[in-house]
């Protein structure tokens, strides 16, 4: 089996290497950048690489796109008379149904897509950054268009497996957009927001934890979380506009003094939290 | 020296513990529970403890209130009487002007006070969870009276050193309220509102560091938290307000599907982080 993964940035060379011996498969890559496709087989990420994708998608069995979701279509549209019957294509990204609307008249048949989204990542991104370790005890997302073999679906589950995924999910593109605006949308925005002020004259010594984890996500690739936050939109907003009003409600427990509402909404966050972890 | 420290639960166990060695100091304490003294003798957490607090000031040389800070005023008021000149008093709450405004006149001539707020703690609380690493590498914030002698605020400093904290600020119990808004209370708000409610059909398959962190110190003592969220309600709140319109920014870069706005807004949250991080 011929694995081409299109995009050789942080998760495109992480999963590539993490995918090492797997099934016996040769893995092959594309990327933009020639030193990056040039260090990718020096350092043995993959086994050749070309900055033509088309090079890499031609032989492959099973293609994975790394790469910004708004340029998914038009790889597939331009390389669309070298894809073949029985071929698996699969993404990455982190939003799928918007991605899947603009697809769904380029797929050839016979060939199948399938929606992967690793939930990993680091603050750092570029093939310099790569580490296949960051899908190690991950979750892993599969949003199987409709008509998907088993085999593939299957294959798909092996994958995850195989580059240490931990907890596997099976939803529709719809459902994960709406699942993720809460767990990772939501908590970006939230942490970015924390980040757009500061006290002035706050050091480190004022600094813990709380701190430490709550704006951890806000020095994001905003070119990325740009196009991955307007792709879900609708469930983001939604997300956000609930989280809005649930501060409000801490809003109006400061103004009222209301020690009792405080606490009643603390208390329930912390229920939530425990439930959320057993989940 | 005799230091005693009031209150053995999490913070006051692991900071006797911490002290260990600390100029030759003999730590004694006292806890309500007469089983969490018995264990705090038992393990060496200090020399000796009382239910009755009083039986530990009444020989201390320094005393530390780990406490909640409502019962501060009466601990030093019923033990007026054994308190000698020259003692240093001194707590460890996370909010200092409404208490000092509380102790102003209670405070005996000769006895001088001074805040200590160590930027530390933990998510379960009780003396069974104390350990002195949670000072370790901490910040540490001395928020001393007008008039407190520069030997006592060196004590301190010193005792800070000790227990392990890396980065040391002195200021006012004011602006150690109105900078802890912003590291402190608003993150804990933010990190407990991102869990009033939750998606149903979310499972660990859907989450990763950006969910783990954002909403990590979402579980929290209910009751210390209210009564720290209250004491510093004027600056909390203002700075929840601050965040609430920032994410109003976020919401109106989605109502308009404008993403340049939302590119600023991240760039800025980013661009603010590494400030943050050099502080």
């Amino acid at each position: 089996m011929n694995i081409a993964v299109i995009g050789l940035g942080l998760m495109g060379a992480s999963l590539a290497r993490a995918l090492c011996g797997f099934q016996d498969a040769r893995i092959i890559g594309a990327d933009i950048k020639s030193d990056v496709c040039r260090r990718a087989v020096e350092t043995g990420v993959v086994e050749r690489a070309w900055t033509s994708p088309r090079e890499a998608m031609k032989d492959a069995d099973l293609i994975i796109f790394c790469v910004y979701g708004r340029h998914i279509p038009g790889l597939i549209r331009d390389n669309r008379d070298v894809l073949r019957p029985g071929l698996i294509m699969a993404d990455i990204c982190g939003v799928k149904k918007r991605l899947y609307s603009r697809l769904s008249a380029l797929i050839p048949p016979g060939v199948c897509y399938i929606g992967l989204h690793p939930m990993a990542g680091k603050e750092r991104d570029g093939f310099e950054n790569a580490d296949p370790a960051i899908y190690r005890n991950s979750g892993f997302i599969i949003c199987p268009e409709s008509d998907v073999p088993e085999e593939a679906l299957r294959l798909m589950k092996d994958l995850a497996t195989h580059i240490g995924a931990a907890r596997l999910a099976v939803v529709s593109a719809d459902r994960q957009d709406e699942i993720i605006a809460y767990t990772s949308s939501l908590m970006h925005i939230a942490s970015a927001a924390l980040c757009l002020d500061f006290h002035p004259e706050m050091t480190s010594a004022f600094t813990a934890g709380a701190f430490r984890d709550c704006t951890r996500v806000a020095d994001i690739n905003a070119e990325a979380w740009t196009e991955l936050l307007l792709d879900n939109r609708s469930h983001a907003l939604e997300r956000l506009e609930k989280y809005m009003a649930n501060l409000d409600l801490f809003r109006n427990a400061f103004l009222n003094s209301d020690g009792e509402a405080l606490r009643a909404l603390l208390s329930a966050a912390g229920d939530n939290k425990r439930k959320m972890l057993r989940l």
